[in-house]
Protein backbone atom coordinates (compact mmCIF):
# COMPACT_ATOMS: atom_id res chain seq x y z
CA UNK A 1 0.00 0.00 0.00
CA UNK A 2 1.56 3.37 -1.01
CA UNK A 3 2.19 5.56 2.14
CA UNK A 4 -0.25 8.02 1.83
CA UNK A 5 -3.15 4.91 1.97
CA UNK A 6 -1.66 3.93 4.58
CA UNK A 7 -1.97 7.05 6.85
CA UNK A 8 -5.67 7.73 5.32
CA UNK A 9 -6.47 4.23 6.99
CA UNK A 10 -5.00 5.14 10.14
CA UNK A 11 -7.43 8.07 10.14
CA UNK A 12 -10.14 8.68 8.37
CA UNK A 13 -13.16 6.04 7.68
CA UNK A 14 -16.17 5.52 6.07
CA UNK A 15 -19.56 4.33 7.91
CA UNK A 16 -22.59 3.08 5.26
CA UNK A 17 -25.35 3.61 7.69
CA UNK A 18 -28.93 2.57 7.79
CA UNK A 19 -31.21 5.55 8.15
CA UNK A 20 -34.22 3.60 8.42
CA UNK A 21 -37.33 4.31 6.98
CA UNK A 22 -37.44 8.46 7.40
CA UNK A 23 -38.51 8.42 11.73
CA UNK A 24 -35.26 10.10 13.47
CA UNK A 25 -36.86 7.50 16.35
CA UNK A 26 -36.55 4.63 13.88
CA UNK A 27 -32.72 5.12 13.87
CA UNK A 28 -30.87 2.75 15.84
CA UNK A 29 -28.82 3.47 18.47
CA UNK A 30 -25.55 2.88 17.03
CA UNK A 31 -26.56 4.92 13.84
CA UNK A 32 -27.70 7.90 15.98
CA UNK A 33 -24.47 7.67 17.62
CA UNK A 34 -22.88 7.61 14.19
CA UNK A 35 -24.31 10.46 12.84
CA UNK A 36 -23.49 12.39 15.90
CA UNK A 37 -19.72 11.50 15.30
CA UNK A 38 -19.49 12.38 11.87
CA UNK A 39 -17.02 14.89 10.24
CA UNK A 40 -18.91 14.86 7.09
CA UNK A 41 -22.43 13.82 6.44
CA UNK A 42 -23.85 11.98 2.97
CA UNK A 43 -27.42 12.02 2.70
CA UNK A 44 -30.36 12.04 0.02
CA UNK A 45 -33.01 14.20 -0.44
CA UNK A 46 -35.15 11.83 1.66
CA UNK A 47 -33.51 12.43 4.61
CA UNK A 48 -35.74 14.09 7.72
CA UNK A 49 -34.52 17.22 9.11
CA UNK A 50 -34.64 15.56 12.62
CA UNK A 51 -32.35 13.21 11.76
CA UNK A 52 -29.31 15.34 9.74
CA UNK A 53 -30.12 17.67 13.23
CA UNK A 54 -28.05 14.91 14.85
CA UNK A 55 -24.95 15.68 12.93
CA UNK A 56 -22.57 17.82 15.43
CA UNK A 57 -22.13 21.60 13.94
CA UNK A 58 -18.87 20.82 12.63
CA UNK A 59 -20.44 18.90 10.26
CA UNK A 60 -19.89 18.84 6.70
CA UNK A 61 -23.36 18.11 5.14
CA UNK A 62 -23.62 16.86 1.04
CA UNK A 63 -26.03 16.07 -0.41
CA UNK A 64 -25.62 13.64 -2.96
CA UNK A 65 -29.36 12.09 -4.16
CA UNK A 66 -32.65 13.77 -5.38
CA UNK A 67 -35.90 12.91 -5.61
CA UNK A 68 -37.10 10.14 -8.16
CA UNK A 69 -36.91 11.47 -11.76
CA UNK A 70 -34.41 14.77 -11.14
CA UNK A 71 -30.54 14.71 -11.13
CA UNK A 72 -28.74 12.86 -8.36
CA UNK A 73 -24.83 12.90 -7.96
CA UNK A 74 -23.18 10.10 -9.97
CA UNK A 75 -22.17 6.53 -8.04
CA UNK A 76 -18.37 7.40 -9.12
CA UNK A 77 -18.58 10.86 -7.87
CA UNK A 78 -19.90 9.89 -4.80
CA UNK A 79 -17.54 7.27 -4.16
CA UNK A 80 -14.34 9.75 -5.47
CA UNK A 81 -16.30 12.30 -2.64
CA UNK A 82 -16.22 9.30 0.11
CA UNK A 83 -12.96 8.46 -0.36
CA UNK A 84 -11.30 12.14 -0.74
CA UNK A 85 -12.99 12.84 2.86
CA UNK A 86 -11.72 10.11 4.26
CA UNK A 87 -8.39 10.59 2.96
CA UNK A 88 -8.31 13.81 5.07
CA UNK A 89 -8.77 12.13 7.96
CA UNK A 90 -12.75 12.71 8.44
CA UNK A 91 -15.09 10.15 9.76
CA UNK A 92 -17.51 10.49 6.55
CA UNK A 93 -20.99 8.77 7.58
CA UNK A 94 -22.98 7.40 4.46
CA UNK A 95 -26.62 7.46 5.37
CA UNK A 96 -28.74 5.24 2.99
CA UNK A 97 -32.77 5.13 3.66
CA UNK A 98 -33.47 2.12 5.36
CA UNK A 99 -31.22 -0.47 5.96
CA UNK A 100 -27.61 -0.41 3.41
CA UNK A 101 -27.55 -4.12 2.55
CA UNK A 102 -31.21 -4.16 0.76
CA UNK A 103 -31.22 -2.25 -2.31
CA UNK A 104 -28.49 0.45 -0.59
CA UNK A 105 -25.11 -0.28 -3.24
CA UNK A 106 -23.27 -0.97 -0.70
CA UNK A 107 -21.49 -3.56 -2.09
CA UNK A 108 -20.28 -1.60 -5.03
CA UNK A 109 -19.42 1.39 -2.39
CA UNK A 110 -17.15 -0.81 0.32
CA UNK A 111 -15.50 -2.50 -2.53
CA UNK A 112 -14.35 0.86 -3.90
CA UNK A 113 -13.38 1.87 -0.52
CA UNK A 114 -11.67 -1.28 0.43
CA UNK A 115 -9.24 -0.73 -2.69
CA UNK A 116 -8.39 2.20 -1.76
CA UNK A 117 -7.26 0.57 2.05
CA UNK A 118 -10.34 3.14 3.82
CA UNK A 119 -11.82 1.18 6.27
CA UNK A 120 -15.34 0.75 6.21
CA UNK A 121 -18.12 -0.30 9.05
CA UNK A 122 -21.77 -1.17 7.93
CA UNK A 123 -24.46 0.00 10.36
CA UNK A 124 -27.59 -2.10 9.86
CA UNK A 125 -31.36 -0.55 9.66
CA UNK A 126 -34.77 -0.95 9.48
CA UNK A 127 -36.26 -1.89 6.09
CA UNK A 128 -39.01 -0.18 4.57
CA UNK A 129 -41.39 -3.72 4.72
CA UNK A 130 -40.95 -3.79 8.23
CA UNK A 131 -41.59 0.08 8.80
CA UNK A 132 -45.01 0.01 6.92
CA UNK A 133 -46.33 -3.60 8.47
CA UNK A 134 -45.55 -2.50 12.26
CA UNK A 135 -47.05 0.94 11.26
CA UNK A 136 -49.69 -0.22 9.53
CA UNK A 137 -50.40 -3.26 12.06
CA UNK A 138 -50.06 -6.39 9.53
CA UNK A 139 -47.37 -9.12 9.72
CA UNK A 140 -45.00 -10.20 6.72
CA UNK A 141 -44.76 -13.85 7.67
CA UNK A 142 -48.14 -15.18 9.20
CA UNK A 143 -48.51 -19.00 10.41
CA UNK A 144 -49.69 -21.33 7.97
CA UNK A 145 -50.45 -18.48 5.49
CA UNK A 146 -47.14 -16.33 4.62
CA UNK A 147 -44.32 -18.37 5.17
CA UNK A 148 -41.76 -16.61 3.34
CA UNK A 149 -41.17 -12.94 2.61
CA UNK A 150 -39.57 -11.81 -0.69
CA UNK A 151 -38.31 -8.41 -0.68
CA UNK A 152 -37.24 -7.51 -4.86
CA UNK A 153 -37.28 -4.36 -6.83
CA UNK A 154 -39.27 -3.99 -10.40
CA UNK A 155 -36.43 -2.20 -11.70
CA UNK A 156 -33.16 -3.04 -13.19
CA UNK A 157 -30.29 -0.72 -13.61
CA UNK A 158 -31.17 1.03 -16.55
CA UNK A 159 -35.08 1.60 -15.61
CA UNK A 160 -36.70 -0.79 -17.30
CA UNK A 161 -38.83 -3.29 -15.63
CA UNK A 162 -36.90 -6.86 -14.23
CA UNK A 163 -38.15 -9.62 -16.61
CA UNK A 164 -37.34 -12.81 -14.95
CA UNK A 165 -38.21 -14.05 -11.74
CA UNK A 166 -41.64 -13.29 -11.02
CA UNK A 167 -42.49 -16.53 -10.46
CA UNK A 168 -41.11 -16.70 -6.76
CA UNK A 169 -43.64 -13.48 -6.33
CA UNK A 170 -46.89 -15.60 -7.64
CA UNK A 171 -46.91 -18.70 -4.69
CA UNK A 172 -49.28 -17.80 -2.29
CA UNK A 173 -47.56 -18.20 0.84
CA UNK A 174 -44.90 -15.67 0.19
CA UNK A 175 -45.52 -12.12 0.89
CA UNK A 176 -43.89 -10.14 -1.75
CA UNK A 177 -42.61 -6.82 -0.88
CA UNK A 178 -41.84 -4.46 -3.60
CA UNK A 179 -39.40 -1.77 -3.32
CA UNK A 180 -39.01 1.10 -6.17
CA UNK A 181 -41.92 -0.37 -8.01
CA UNK A 182 -44.71 2.74 -7.88
CA UNK A 183 -43.99 3.29 -11.65
CA UNK A 184 -44.26 -0.82 -12.33
CA UNK A 185 -47.22 -1.53 -10.16
CA UNK A 186 -49.45 -2.23 -13.21
CA UNK A 187 -46.86 -4.41 -15.15
CA UNK A 188 -45.64 -6.49 -11.80
CA UNK A 189 -49.49 -6.80 -11.11
CA UNK A 190 -49.87 -8.45 -14.68
CA UNK A 191 -46.63 -10.92 -14.71
CA UNK A 192 -47.42 -11.90 -10.69
CA UNK A 193 -51.15 -12.75 -12.10
CA UNK A 194 -49.44 -14.59 -15.48
CA UNK A 195 -47.74 -16.56 -12.96
CA UNK A 196 -51.09 -17.91 -10.98
CA UNK A 197 -51.32 -15.68 -8.28
CA UNK A 198 -54.81 -14.78 -7.45
CA UNK A 199 -56.24 -11.29 -8.87
CA UNK A 200 -57.51 -11.12 -5.33
CA UNK A 201 -54.87 -11.07 -3.46
CA UNK A 202 -54.89 -8.38 -0.87
CA UNK A 203 -52.08 -5.39 -1.14
CA UNK A 204 -51.49 -2.57 0.05
CA UNK A 205 -49.23 0.48 -1.29
CA UNK A 206 -47.67 2.75 1.73
CA UNK A 207 -45.97 5.90 0.93
CA UNK A 208 -43.69 7.21 3.65
CA UNK A 209 -43.84 4.10 5.33
CA UNK A 210 -42.24 4.70 9.00
CA UNK A 211 -42.88 8.57 8.66
CA UNK A 212 -45.61 10.69 10.38
CA UNK A 213 -46.98 11.06 6.91
CA UNK A 214 -47.36 7.83 5.93
CA UNK A 215 -50.04 7.09 4.20
CA UNK A 216 -51.49 3.02 3.21
CA UNK A 217 -53.51 2.25 0.57
CA UNK A 218 -55.60 -0.86 0.45
CA UNK A 219 -56.26 -3.02 -2.76
CA UNK A 220 -55.64 -5.85 -4.10
CA UNK A 221 -52.80 -7.36 -7.06
CA UNK A 222 -55.52 -6.59 -9.84
CA UNK A 223 -56.66 -3.36 -8.53
CA UNK A 224 -52.85 -2.34 -7.60
CA UNK A 225 -52.11 0.18 -10.50
CA UNK A 226 -55.17 1.70 -10.34
CA UNK A 227 -55.56 2.59 -7.00
CA UNK A 228 -52.07 3.50 -6.68
CA UNK A 229 -52.29 5.86 -9.14
CA UNK A 230 -55.75 7.38 -7.97
CA UNK A 231 -53.81 8.26 -5.06
CA UNK A 232 -51.01 10.01 -6.43
CA UNK A 233 -48.57 9.03 -4.05
CA UNK A 234 -45.59 11.85 -4.39
CA UNK A 235 -43.39 9.88 -1.87
CA UNK A 236 -41.22 6.73 -2.17
CA UNK A 237 -43.71 3.47 -2.03
CA UNK A 238 -43.34 0.16 -1.07
CA UNK A 239 -45.89 -2.04 -2.70
CA UNK A 240 -46.74 -5.43 -0.19
CA UNK A 241 -48.85 -7.95 -1.55
CA UNK A 242 -49.77 -10.98 -0.42
CA UNK A 243 -52.78 -12.23 2.35
CA UNK A 244 -51.45 -10.80 5.21
CA UNK A 245 -52.06 -7.27 4.72
CA UNK A 246 -55.95 -7.63 4.82
CA UNK A 247 -54.85 -7.94 8.44
CA UNK A 248 -53.95 -4.25 7.62
CA UNK A 249 -54.97 -2.07 10.15
CA UNK A 250 -55.13 1.14 9.02
CA UNK A 251 -55.73 2.87 12.10
CA UNK A 252 -53.38 1.32 13.99
CA UNK A 253 -50.54 4.23 11.94
CA UNK A 254 -52.13 6.91 14.43
CA UNK A 255 -49.27 6.26 17.08
CA UNK A 256 -49.50 7.59 21.13
CA UNK A 257 -48.44 11.11 21.06
CA UNK A 258 -45.54 9.53 23.62
CA UNK A 259 -44.10 7.25 20.94
CA UNK A 260 -43.29 10.72 19.23
CA UNK A 261 -41.77 13.16 21.33
CA UNK A 262 -38.37 15.02 19.91
CA UNK A 263 -35.55 12.71 21.52
CA UNK A 264 -32.14 13.52 22.30
CA UNK A 265 -29.44 10.40 22.61
CA UNK A 266 -26.79 10.94 24.98
CA UNK A 267 -23.72 8.68 24.79
CA UNK B 1 -67.63 -3.38 24.35
CA UNK B 2 -68.24 -4.64 28.11
CA UNK B 3 -67.41 -1.75 30.85
CA UNK B 4 -64.69 -3.62 32.17
CA UNK B 5 -62.68 -3.78 28.67
CA UNK B 6 -63.87 -0.09 27.80
CA UNK B 7 -61.46 0.24 31.11
CA UNK B 8 -58.59 -1.46 29.77
CA UNK B 9 -58.37 -0.17 27.31
CA UNK B 10 -58.07 3.50 28.64
CA UNK B 11 -55.23 2.44 30.20
CA UNK B 12 -53.62 -0.35 29.89
CA UNK B 13 -51.72 -1.04 26.00
CA UNK B 14 -49.01 -3.49 24.73
CA UNK B 15 -46.33 -3.06 22.47
CA UNK B 16 -44.69 -5.90 20.60
CA UNK B 17 -41.10 -4.09 20.03
CA UNK B 18 -38.65 -5.52 17.92
CA UNK B 19 -35.03 -6.11 20.59
CA UNK B 20 -33.07 -5.89 16.83
CA UNK B 21 -30.21 -9.35 16.81
CA UNK B 22 -29.49 -8.73 20.35
CA UNK B 23 -26.79 -5.56 20.56
CA UNK B 24 -28.49 -2.93 22.51
CA UNK B 25 -26.89 -0.03 20.71
CA UNK B 26 -29.06 -2.30 17.69
CA UNK B 27 -32.36 -1.17 18.94
CA UNK B 28 -34.23 1.84 17.66
CA UNK B 29 -34.60 4.68 19.88
CA UNK B 30 -38.39 4.01 19.78
CA UNK B 31 -37.59 0.67 20.86
CA UNK B 32 -35.14 1.91 23.55
CA UNK B 33 -37.69 4.52 24.51
CA UNK B 34 -40.58 1.91 24.97
CA UNK B 35 -38.59 -0.25 27.23
CA UNK B 36 -37.62 2.86 29.26
CA UNK B 37 -41.69 3.19 30.05
CA UNK B 38 -42.66 -0.63 30.38
CA UNK B 39 -44.40 -1.32 33.33
CA UNK B 40 -44.00 -4.88 32.50
CA UNK B 41 -41.20 -6.57 29.95
CA UNK B 42 -41.68 -9.96 28.42
CA UNK B 43 -38.45 -11.40 27.00
CA UNK B 44 -36.85 -14.59 25.98
CA UNK B 45 -33.41 -16.04 27.13
CA UNK B 46 -31.99 -14.53 24.28
CA UNK B 47 -32.60 -10.93 25.41
CA UNK B 48 -29.20 -9.71 26.15
CA UNK B 49 -28.84 -7.99 29.74
CA UNK B 50 -27.71 -4.88 28.61
CA UNK B 51 -31.18 -4.87 26.98
CA UNK B 52 -33.11 -5.32 30.09
CA UNK B 53 -31.29 -3.17 31.76
CA UNK B 54 -33.01 -0.83 30.00
CA UNK B 55 -35.92 -1.22 31.88
CA UNK B 56 -36.73 0.94 34.95
CA UNK B 57 -36.91 -0.57 38.27
CA UNK B 58 -40.40 -0.60 38.46
CA UNK B 59 -40.89 -2.69 36.13
CA UNK B 60 -42.24 -6.57 36.19
CA UNK B 61 -39.71 -8.80 34.05
CA UNK B 62 -41.01 -12.18 33.11
CA UNK B 63 -39.18 -14.45 30.44
CA UNK B 64 -41.23 -16.13 28.73
CA UNK B 65 -39.17 -18.38 26.27
CA UNK B 66 -36.07 -20.73 26.45
CA UNK B 67 -33.74 -21.55 24.72
CA UNK B 68 -34.37 -23.86 21.60
CA UNK B 69 -35.20 -27.20 22.48
CA UNK B 70 -36.39 -26.51 26.39
CA UNK B 71 -39.60 -26.09 27.32
CA UNK B 72 -41.19 -22.43 27.06
CA UNK B 73 -44.43 -20.68 27.99
CA UNK B 74 -47.29 -21.60 25.56
CA UNK B 75 -48.19 -18.69 23.18
CA UNK B 76 -51.97 -19.30 24.40
CA UNK B 77 -50.16 -18.52 27.78
CA UNK B 78 -48.24 -15.17 26.68
CA UNK B 79 -51.26 -14.15 25.46
CA UNK B 80 -53.67 -14.39 28.61
CA UNK B 81 -50.38 -12.71 30.52
CA UNK B 82 -50.09 -9.93 28.27
CA UNK B 83 -54.11 -9.50 28.71
CA UNK B 84 -54.26 -9.65 32.33
CA UNK B 85 -50.70 -7.20 32.40
CA UNK B 86 -52.75 -4.46 30.22
CA UNK B 87 -56.04 -4.81 32.29
CA UNK B 88 -54.04 -3.80 35.10
CA UNK B 89 -53.66 -0.79 33.70
CA UNK B 90 -50.00 -1.27 32.65
CA UNK B 91 -47.84 -0.51 29.72
CA UNK B 92 -46.87 -4.60 28.63
CA UNK B 93 -43.69 -4.26 26.33
CA UNK B 94 -43.53 -7.68 24.10
CA UNK B 95 -39.77 -8.06 23.30
CA UNK B 96 -39.16 -9.91 20.10
CA UNK B 97 -35.43 -10.87 18.52
CA UNK B 98 -35.09 -9.08 15.14
CA UNK B 99 -38.50 -7.45 13.89
CA UNK B 100 -41.75 -8.46 15.32
CA UNK B 101 -43.56 -8.87 11.68
CA UNK B 102 -40.87 -11.17 10.61
CA UNK B 103 -41.59 -15.09 11.91
CA UNK B 104 -42.66 -12.92 15.22
CA UNK B 105 -45.93 -14.16 15.56
CA UNK B 106 -47.19 -10.51 15.46
CA UNK B 107 -50.04 -11.46 13.75
CA UNK B 108 -51.14 -13.44 16.42
CA UNK B 109 -50.74 -11.93 19.80
CA UNK B 110 -52.33 -8.47 18.21
CA UNK B 111 -55.19 -10.16 17.09
CA UNK B 112 -56.00 -11.90 20.66
CA UNK B 113 -55.02 -9.02 21.77
CA UNK B 114 -57.15 -6.57 19.51
CA UNK B 115 -60.51 -9.06 20.05
CA UNK B 116 -60.20 -7.88 23.89
CA UNK B 117 -60.18 -4.37 22.96
CA UNK B 118 -56.12 -3.48 23.88
CA UNK B 119 -54.98 -1.40 22.16
CA UNK B 120 -51.43 -2.53 20.47
CA UNK B 121 -48.35 -0.74 18.92
CA UNK B 122 -46.14 -2.58 16.74
CA UNK B 123 -41.98 -0.80 17.20
CA UNK B 124 -39.81 -2.66 13.92
CA UNK B 125 -36.85 -3.98 14.59
CA UNK B 126 -33.34 -4.83 12.48
CA UNK B 127 -34.05 -8.07 11.16
CA UNK B 128 -31.13 -10.55 11.30
CA UNK B 129 -30.47 -10.82 7.87
CA UNK B 130 -29.42 -7.45 7.90
CA UNK B 131 -27.60 -7.41 10.99
CA UNK B 132 -25.38 -10.53 9.50
CA UNK B 133 -24.68 -8.77 6.71
CA UNK B 134 -23.52 -5.52 8.04
CA UNK B 135 -21.19 -7.18 10.99
CA UNK B 136 -19.63 -8.84 7.99
CA UNK B 137 -19.74 -6.62 5.22
CA UNK B 138 -21.12 -8.55 2.35
CA UNK B 139 -24.46 -7.11 1.07
CA UNK B 140 -28.15 -8.93 0.67
CA UNK B 141 -28.72 -6.80 -3.04
CA UNK B 142 -26.32 -6.60 -5.40
CA UNK B 143 -26.19 -5.37 -9.14
CA UNK B 144 -26.86 -7.65 -11.50
CA UNK B 145 -26.08 -10.41 -9.15
CA UNK B 146 -28.66 -10.70 -6.28
CA UNK B 147 -31.71 -8.58 -7.65
CA UNK B 148 -33.86 -10.29 -4.47
CA UNK B 149 -33.69 -11.40 -1.09
CA UNK B 150 -35.90 -14.38 0.23
CA UNK B 151 -35.98 -14.57 4.27
CA UNK B 152 -37.71 -18.23 4.55
CA UNK B 153 -37.66 -20.53 7.71
CA UNK B 154 -37.44 -24.09 6.94
CA UNK B 155 -40.15 -25.35 9.67
CA UNK B 156 -43.25 -25.16 10.23
CA UNK B 157 -45.28 -25.25 13.11
CA UNK B 158 -44.80 -29.21 14.20
CA UNK B 159 -41.28 -28.58 13.96
CA UNK B 160 -40.81 -31.12 10.47
CA UNK B 161 -39.28 -28.98 7.35
CA UNK B 162 -40.94 -27.26 5.43
CA UNK B 163 -41.51 -29.46 2.27
CA UNK B 164 -42.89 -26.90 -0.79
CA UNK B 165 -41.54 -23.78 -2.06
CA UNK B 166 -37.80 -24.08 -1.99
CA UNK B 167 -37.64 -23.65 -6.09
CA UNK B 168 -38.24 -19.82 -5.44
CA UNK B 169 -34.66 -20.21 -3.45
CA UNK B 170 -32.76 -21.84 -6.31
CA UNK B 171 -33.07 -19.07 -8.03
CA UNK B 172 -28.91 -18.16 -8.37
CA UNK B 173 -30.09 -14.22 -8.22
CA UNK B 174 -31.61 -14.58 -5.25
CA UNK B 175 -30.54 -14.37 -1.91
CA UNK B 176 -32.19 -16.65 0.83
CA UNK B 177 -31.76 -15.93 4.36
CA UNK B 178 -32.63 -18.71 6.28
CA UNK B 179 -33.95 -18.33 9.74
CA UNK B 180 -34.61 -21.02 12.29
CA UNK B 181 -33.02 -23.66 9.82
CA UNK B 182 -29.54 -24.75 12.11
CA UNK B 183 -30.84 -28.34 12.62
CA UNK B 184 -32.32 -28.79 8.73
CA UNK B 185 -29.34 -27.10 6.75
CA UNK B 186 -28.35 -30.44 4.36
CA UNK B 187 -32.11 -30.82 4.31
CA UNK B 188 -33.04 -27.68 3.06
CA UNK B 189 -29.16 -27.54 1.09
CA UNK B 190 -30.45 -30.63 -0.59
CA UNK B 191 -33.59 -29.21 -1.72
CA UNK B 192 -32.12 -26.05 -2.98
CA UNK B 193 -29.90 -28.20 -5.30
CA UNK B 194 -32.21 -30.15 -6.71
CA UNK B 195 -34.55 -27.27 -7.57
CA UNK B 196 -31.27 -26.59 -9.72
CA UNK B 197 -28.82 -24.33 -7.23
CA UNK B 198 -25.35 -24.65 -7.90
CA UNK B 199 -23.89 -26.49 -5.19
CA UNK B 200 -20.68 -24.21 -4.89
CA UNK B 201 -23.32 -21.43 -4.27
CA UNK B 202 -21.13 -19.31 -1.63
CA UNK B 203 -22.92 -19.28 1.32
CA UNK B 204 -22.47 -18.26 5.20
CA UNK B 205 -24.10 -19.55 8.12
CA UNK B 206 -24.00 -16.81 11.13
CA UNK B 207 -24.25 -17.73 14.87
CA UNK B 208 -25.30 -14.72 17.13
CA UNK B 209 -25.48 -12.20 14.45
CA UNK B 210 -25.19 -8.87 15.48
CA UNK B 211 -23.54 -9.57 18.50
CA UNK B 212 -20.13 -9.48 20.23
CA UNK B 213 -20.00 -13.12 19.91
CA UNK B 214 -21.24 -13.61 16.15
CA UNK B 215 -18.89 -15.87 14.33
CA UNK B 216 -19.05 -16.50 10.64
CA UNK B 217 -19.13 -19.77 9.02
CA UNK B 218 -18.36 -19.40 5.07
CA UNK B 219 -18.87 -22.24 3.15
CA UNK B 220 -20.52 -23.45 0.08
CA UNK B 221 -24.21 -24.61 -0.49
CA UNK B 222 -22.63 -28.30 -0.46
CA UNK B 223 -20.32 -27.85 2.38
CA UNK B 224 -22.90 -26.01 4.19
CA UNK B 225 -24.45 -28.83 6.63
CA UNK B 226 -21.15 -30.19 7.18
CA UNK B 227 -19.10 -27.28 8.08
CA UNK B 228 -22.46 -26.14 10.15
CA UNK B 229 -22.10 -29.02 12.39
CA UNK B 230 -18.32 -28.94 12.53
CA UNK B 231 -18.32 -25.16 14.35
CA UNK B 232 -21.24 -27.01 16.51
CA UNK B 233 -23.17 -23.63 17.39
CA UNK B 234 -24.96 -23.28 20.49
CA UNK B 235 -26.85 -19.78 19.55
CA UNK B 236 -29.05 -18.77 17.26
CA UNK B 237 -28.46 -19.26 13.73
CA UNK B 238 -29.07 -17.82 10.04
CA UNK B 239 -28.09 -18.90 7.00
CA UNK B 240 -26.92 -17.09 3.88
CA UNK B 241 -26.70 -18.16 0.88
CA UNK B 242 -26.29 -16.79 -2.45
CA UNK B 243 -23.15 -15.19 -4.82
CA UNK B 244 -22.81 -12.01 -2.41
CA UNK B 245 -22.03 -13.84 0.75
CA UNK B 246 -18.38 -14.31 -0.98
CA UNK B 247 -17.94 -10.32 -0.69
CA UNK B 248 -18.20 -11.47 3.59
CA UNK B 249 -14.86 -9.89 5.32
CA UNK B 250 -14.37 -11.92 8.51
CA UNK B 251 -12.33 -8.84 9.74
CA UNK B 252 -14.75 -6.64 8.97
CA UNK B 253 -16.89 -8.07 12.05
CA UNK B 254 -14.46 -6.55 14.59
CA UNK B 255 -16.33 -3.31 14.76
CA UNK B 256 -14.29 -0.09 16.56
CA UNK B 257 -14.15 0.08 20.30
CA UNK B 258 -15.89 3.54 19.47
CA UNK B 259 -18.96 2.28 18.25
CA UNK B 260 -19.05 -0.35 21.74
CA UNK B 261 -19.37 2.11 24.43
CA UNK B 262 -22.25 1.56 26.99
CA UNK B 263 -25.33 3.47 25.71
CA UNK B 264 -27.60 5.72 27.35
CA UNK B 265 -30.53 7.11 25.95
CA UNK B 266 -32.19 10.20 27.43
CA UNK B 267 -35.76 11.17 26.17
Amino acid sequence: MPPELAHAAEFGRVLLVGAGPGSADLLTLRAARAIEGADALLYDALTCAEVLDLAPARCLRIQTGKRAGKASMRQETINRLMLRLARRGLTVVRLKGGDPSVFGRVGEEQAFLAAHGIPVEIVPGVTAASAAAAQFGFPLTHRGEARRLLISTAIVADGHLLEDGWAAGADAETTLALYMGRDQAGAVAQRLMAHGRSAATPAIAVENAGQRCARAIPTTLSNLARDLDAAVPTGPVVLIIGEVTAQADIAAATLSAEMRRPLTVST
